[in-house]
């Protein structure tokens, strides 16, 4: 685990989102809305906004981690499908997306980006989550 | 380039897109709505419907085209960001979209998914783009 001098987790993102794990190239935080688990990893990388933005090297690990929290959200959750994106049209710091989606979750059959305000975790709860995560795998 | 018995295209994509190219893993093909610079790569393995659903040899064939045509239609468009995603909640076959995305285009700064109804390209405009987009190197 390295991080680069200089770089900070955008405060939008801090405010949105607790953390999990510091990965090989990643910070992993749970997105603080207990409608959707979901979970975004933010390379620490200063000044990246596209995944192409990161060197050779970086993107193999970046897509390790991907697969990586897929596999133990999946597990964890036994989700219908997996929602996986890098958008940044808000927040212009590089982050990539992985969400567990459930036929009819609040945003079902749509994406969970912009589909109202969050309902945040209560501490239990949030606690209870991430450690299934990491019984799951994710770290 | 091989594309397994089988393997068959979904309707639905088939009739949202118009093709481009087919790439080692993936057919690549164009969203047919002008209102976005639309790009879909759907890897030719029946039965994936997730990332982590492909062998490894073949995630690394995915990543490097989707960094190929993220190049090519940054290159192409001079977009502001891209957006890519694997979502899969409407049509389960595999398929991830890179999207060229403008500081007030019709949907910023929401994702193009649920963004209301396509506005097709007349022929000569879809034409014109693929041609763009090949001079820009993404087959």
């Amino acid at each position: 685990m390295t991080t680069p001098a200089g770089f900070a987790l955008d405060p939008r993102l801090s405010a949105d989102t607790l953390a999990v794990a510091a990965l090989a190239l990643s910070d992993l935080r749970l997105m603080n809305d207990r409608r959707f688990p979901w979970l975004i990893l933010v390379p620490r990388r200063t000044g990246a906004a596209e995944i192409i933005d990161l060197a050779e090297g970086d993107r193999g690990l970046l897509y390790g981690e991907i697969a990586r929290v897929s596999e133990a959200l999946k597990a964890a959750t036994g989700c219908d499908k997996l929602n996986v994106g890098a958008l940044g049209n808000v927040v212009r710091q590089l982050h990539v997306h992985v969400v567990a989606r459930f036929a009819g979750d609040p945003a079902w059959a749509g994406p969970v980006w912009g589909s109202g305000p969050a309902t945040r975790y209560t501490a239990d709860e949030a606690v209870r989550l991430i450690a299934r995560l990491k019984t799951a795998g994710i770290t």
